[in-house]
């Protein structure tokens, strides 16, 4: 697919580590679908990642910068505006990592020095960004920012740790800050909560590939992979959606309004089925009309 | 427990038809807390339950009642009065029936005269019920009012069939009519969004057993049961909750807050050991700062 | 714009009753995006619209249907199939009508007649058209259906009356066939919850202007209008967002997710200040650190 | 009211500044309800309060502590269980304060070590107590603990600045902190979202007594005050509530299920009327029958 949906917008985006990450989808698309971009990472990240090698095939530069320094961001703002000459359309935001997850900690024995880097690096880099944008008057006016998000910031999930409570606090940023930036400068501000993706962040998740595996039963359409996640940013930083603002969209294949699908309840009692009897229900058998639900 | 936490208030009770259903819990507990109550069902329902048992328990009358029919719940309300001798402060309505779930008959495959009738039986019927007891101010100013609810009315459970749709709409008429009866005899209404629970009309549900096990082992609490269940309605009936209405409040050990359990994963995953191969996930690998989550 | 999104697709859409309807402006856009297109709309409100006007611009036919009769539909699938010569990949649903908004019936005083055929007419149309489809395996793998709704399926809004509730029905079946169609067929499934609009069936709410100032001042982004509305549709429809499916997505400026904005407050409180005082806040008062919030 | 709801029940009450906080309205309930508490704040708090007075009133003793700091916790939670001879059974967590709001720093100029402060006063400290409570087995089994949040971590309201994202933040802790303590020790955690509230702690809110006023009139049941809050927290402390938990309560009036109440729209109409004509609307005008809507 190339629509041209992108023609003439210019973009910001973090966190494209390698050709795993949603974010290096979102990049090479965006670069199909017309736009201009900058790719921005933390040094650290630019040293292990394959960055550079995105940022040529999609006729851009990298600005590294850590999202949860000012000074970082004030610099990179900068030079994205330099690069662009002027004003840009669009950022992505795709961030987010816990030192109590890397370490192993678990949610009962949470080091509070991590947790708060945990919310500073996922949640707070957000507002920095959009702060600096705002102050240095950098988006144009029906821009669109989006950050990536999960269900767990809704719903617990064992293993997700305090990455849950930064994803809470993150799609809260978007709301408070899509108002502020709504009503002075038309840009809106979304959240998608994506699948579980298999990029390089999301492996340090515990048990991830079953939950995947859960979560991909339990959904009709199964999983949304990176690239599918990359196609619905296109579309929401199109001018297709610009009155949509201050939302969390799942882009899941169904899963966040699922209570039980059976196929997913069909591995379950499998295993069911070998320890405990079930006791057959008969439909004919209940022919009462009004009762108690 | 025994308070007196309903001392001097009147309810009516809809759906008690035999031990195991919640209603039956509520009016009992209801009596115990100091409660005069009424009972109500439907004609068919009271020939086929133990109605009439509880009603000699709980020093209570019956009146038949087909809450399809405002003629019906006419008379209830005007007989209710009359026992009680004046108005009355609670309601509950614990009413639901799909034929199209009686009859086996699959959601892509719905009688859409049998789809009105689960609407009317199990949702519209609380509206009359509501449109009837306002129209005889019949209800005292701070008066409760609840209707069970299930967690399928926000999330799709494969074999709820139509009574997912119907439980929606009870919860809408709950807030509709919840605005109308607050603001003018400060009256509240509320749904409860309860476990599965093992009742005759539960039973009609395809799959229940494996779906109660799968729902108690993701609920950190457990699934609710009846009697845990009329603990909460009274609360709900007495001076304690004077402000909440137009909610749906999940009774349910935290189901509706889950994404996955470690327990209900221990027994989906068992399964899946089998047929897949997982690779092991190390921490200490993932070393690197930024990325994408 | 014009990005061939849409290009070798073909839908069907309901509504499209004049100039102003939002099913118009969706068909005029699926055009332009390259789509073919069938339009329908009840026989009486063919009468009564410009629906001929519009096929003709958009090369289309008009196939007239009942969408609460099953025959209707059944007619309307087959000829849309002939028409398109095999399957199509989308379906827009803009029905809607309350007898009960229509005669001035309040919403405690409701005929249930008219409110089952509110039902019908806004809602279960929606299941029909949905069940006949999948019997008549009309739609292509990856096809993608909408149903227009309204934020009054979550939140009581005066006037709204048994639309609200037919709302919270129309999204709770796009959730439950949501499952079914695309477990099997991939086909998704979602509503749009639209800003408040100027339609003919929009007129029929009580106080709609003032409700409409409200929720623009509300909205960051101000409300969101019939073209705006249709383009987010076109995005639906394209391949951009084939992994969302059982959602209903607000297109509303931001309405849903506002509490309070600054701009309708002022409207509001210039009234509240003339006749009442209101006292000051001092922040540099409120010096303590801990306290109740 | 006292009906002994309590009766043998033992908690700690965070945040009793003055008679106006509504953890002062639940130590003097608890306390009539035949529960035994202890009293904590922060010393300077404590200094600038009457928390020794509460504690005469309810047979109690006071515990200073600042919440943000684990050493303070930990030896809250010894003295609180060495007064009670062993363990105890709730928490009321009453804590919440933004320095951002409190120097007039508005929400696109935020000092992010006030941010985070902000976070870890309102939210982690919520944790905090959590966790510690957890290592030392502090509480019984069957416990019940809350935190008191408002509908601002859902819905932007403007002013309320960053406590919005703590509040949001303080909801997930209770989410993902419930699961762990539930599944363990049957310990249920949830927070009260709490009509806007004329405490100390409410006051440092912009433009507070409009909101206030705004949110009475939506809200058909009105705003719950201090001590119907109170009466709610008893509620959930007592065994009437077993089975609740990860939940967010919403005890308000009605408020947060309402999108626009007829008394709300009175006042901004008015204002409205003086600005701008609106144009009648004929409903007997409206005679189609099928329409988009």
């Amino acid at each position: 697919m190339a629509f041209n949906l992108l023609k003439g917008k210019k973009g910001l985006i973090f966190g494209a580590l390698n050709d795993k990450s949603i974010a290096w989808k979102v990049a090479e698309k965006a670069y199909e679908e017309g736009a201009e971009i900058v790719l921005t990472n933390a040094p650290f990240a630019l040293r292990l990642g394959d960055t550079d090698e995105l940022a040529e095939k999609c006729n851009s530069i990298v600005i590294p910068a850590d999202a949860t320094s000012i000074e970082d961001i004030e610099n990179l703002v900068d030079k994205t505006m330099e690069h662009f000459g002027g004003k840009f359309d669009f950022i992505l935001h795709s961030i987010g990592m816990s030192p109590n997850v890397r370490k192993g900690i678990t949610y009962d024995n949470l080091n509070y020095d991590y947790f708060l880097k945990t919310l500073d690096v996922s949640a707070l880099s957000f507002h920095k960004i959009l702060q600096v944008s705002r102050k240095k008057d950098a988006l144009n006016n029906w821009g669109s920012v989006l950050a990536l998000s999960y269900v767990a910031a809704q719903r617990t999930l064992y293993g997700y740790n305090d990455m849950a409570d930064a994803k809470s606090l993150l799609e809260s940023i978007a709301r408070s800050f899509g108002y502020i930036y709504g009503r002075e400068k038309k840009i809106r501000i979304n959240t998608i909560s994506q699948s579980p993706t298999q990029t390089t962040a999301g492996s340090g998740v515990m048990g991830l590939d079953q939950l995947m595996d859960f979560s991909n039963r339990m959904s009709p359409l199964g999983n949304a992979d990176a690239e599918e996640c990359a196609n619905y940013c296109i579309a929401m930083f199109s001018d297709l959606t610009k009155k949509i603002t201050m939302q969390n969209i799942f882009h899941d294949g169904g899963f966040s309004s699922m209570g039980m699908s059976r196929r997913a309840m069909d591995v379950y009692s499998k295993n069911l089925d070998e320890c405990c009897e079930f006791r057959e229900i008969d439909f004919k058998d209940i022919t009462h009309r009004f009762e108690e639900f």
